[in-house]
């Protein structure tokens, strides 16, 4: 099948792309000692994260528990689940869970903890937890070194449980601040014959700085298997490195300089972009997606030499990989314009 | 089923505001003689759009041709899809859908009327094209009269196609312009003995002032049956008003005035609000959703004298009801804390 034959929008997948892009984080962790655990979030499909274990991943992550069902079904068998799980449904699942599959989940706090101590009993087989730490993100974690010892020694203190480590999601940009704050928190931690079996960074945007967090044992990058108009306004990759584009009809030419997609909030996310506009028309660089409507992306072309006729398919990176992919059932997996497979997202909004 | 024992996030539906909504929408059309043809892509429920059908809408109208199929499943037997199908796939589609329902749409261009004339060409049953008209709003729709009167001619030209009048989506606010701008239309259009059987008028926010169109035939809302933030802040609707919430976790309180809700992006969607922030957290209307990840709401609470504990379920009233829908594969029904049945969003995705 031919990408021409694709109705429109569609997610299309380019497979070199995204091989090049995981071959070059793979390289990159093994060039500095560092395990990848790579964040399944971004593609949400079991084949892709069996490409990233057979790449050298030593696990995946997860961001919901809906989520590592799905990629448990899909034959993975080491999840990490940097989640507080909070509420007896989501326990029994995860307890279930834990019965199929290596897993790991977080807690921030003895809230958090004291679920699973009372859902994780037998000492034989804990639940491995890491205390979510936020060093700058501003998002979860504990806020200092104490709170953290705190966490820490209640999970060892619980026969069901196991004291797995630390958890960072940095803020972008915090390397150094995140190795300054795990510093006294593994001293900390030490002191309290509590030293951390594994410290666990994430994040994209600074994956090829992640060593400079001396002291991560793991990183979970998700976005870069794809890569988005985000990501190259961050510095991370280039358009020629982004793999996920959404096919797109011109629907519309209602007056010489705007055009109208059939792609719209529905399909490209109103995430925004540090370059503003809602995505990069691959053919018409210099054309501006400048509003989204539901289904009516609206197109700027005053700054474009060539414009798109009526009925012509462009391509769009969107600004935010992640949020098109949940948005889609399917995606097409694609060699230069030919459709080599297709990608069932399964775990497509299981939110719980 | 108490909707405390539903797992979070979650779509809530208030049956008992939706049935006030509908009413409210009806007898206001009712009263100014103004025909109804509700937008089902808010609510994406064959059940609902029966509903309004029942309560005196004289048809629906759907904005993407899965859409439209998904409604005709669900036995809606008048669709309006006011777009422009374009490509060969999709207009085999059309005419399939054509044999099994009462179906009008829109065109905007020749390249679009060329292609519903080359596939619908039995006179015994036209294909009722509107013109598209931009009246203010910069999205799809011819620029002038003229262009107008053109489309109208070449329409009744055409052996299987039949001129059904003229279809509007007003800019929010530009009720005036848009009479002035349908009155020279129309004069046009009966000078060239093409008067114009239908005019049909959208939008939710101007909806209760829609009558001051004169010239309009029928209105297409499509929020008001669920209303949110930023209906709120364009003074259609109150808080009361609003039928649709999230229901969701606080997952972690980092600090004081922070706390995480198990509902980000991916939930919640990212469109933002003239408010700002991204969604009313119902129980406490003074924090502050400052921003979303994937997975996590980043609420401020600040400003908040009461503040929600770990594990407490509170309901968030988002930004814009139609994308939320979208991100789910189903909705929970409710009268008070009561579920009375589910809904299940069999259009979701469909985006073709």
């Amino acid at each position: 099948m031919h990408i021409d034959d694709i109705e429109t929008p569609a997610v299309l997948i380019d497979l070199d792309i995204v091989e090049r892009n995981l071959k070059a984080a793979q390289d990159y962790a093994d060039q500095h000692g560092l395990k990848l655990r790579p964040h399944v979030k971004t593609h949400k499909l079991p084949r892709f994260a069996r490409a990233q274990m057979a790449l050298g991943a030593i696990g995946i992550t997860a961001q919901k528990l809906g989520e590592a069902e799905a990629m448990a079904d899909g034959g993975l068998a080491d999840i990490f689940l940097p989640y507080n799980i909070l509420g007896a449904g989501k326990l029994a699942r995860l307890k279930a869970l834990h019965d199929r599959v290596t897993l790991s989940v977080t807690a921030d706090s003895l809230v958090t903890l004291a679920g699973y101590a009372a859902t994780f009993t037998d000492p034989s087989n804990p639940l491995a937890v890491l205390v979510e730490c936020d060093t700058g993100a501003a998002r979860c974690g504990v806020q200092t070194a104490e709170q953290a010892v705190e966490l820490a020694r209640a999970t060892a203190a619980s026969p069901g449980l196991r004291f797995g480590g630390l958890m960072v999601y940095p803020k972008r940009g915090g390397t150094a601040d995140t190795q300054i704050w795990l510093s006294s928190t593994v001293a900390a931690l030490t002191t309290a014959n509590l030293p951390p079996p594994v410290i666990s960074t994430g994040g994209t945007p600074d994956m090829l700085r992640a060593a400079e967090v001396t002291l991560a044992t793991e990183h979970r990058p998700g976005t870069y298997i794809y890569n988005d108009r985000m990501q190259v306004a961050w510095g991370h990759g280039t358009w020629e490195d982004c793999a996920l584009t959404v096919l797109t009809t011109v629907v519309s030419r209602p007056t010489p300089i705007r055009a109208i997609l059939d792609a719209g909030s529905k399909a490209l996310a109103a995430d925004l972009a540090p370059q503003g506009g809602h995505g990069r028309i691959t053919a018409y660089p210099d054309a501006i997606i400048t509003g989204l409507n539901e289904e009516h992306g609206i197109v700027d072309l005053s700054a474009c030499a060539e414009r798109p006729i009526i009925g012509e398919r462009v391509r769009v990176i969107p600004n935010h990989a992640c949020v098109v992919t949940n948005l889609f059932d399917r995606v097409y997996l694609i060699r230069g314009t030919q459709v080599e497979d297709m990608g069932e997202i399964t775990s497509r909004g299981k939110l719980t």
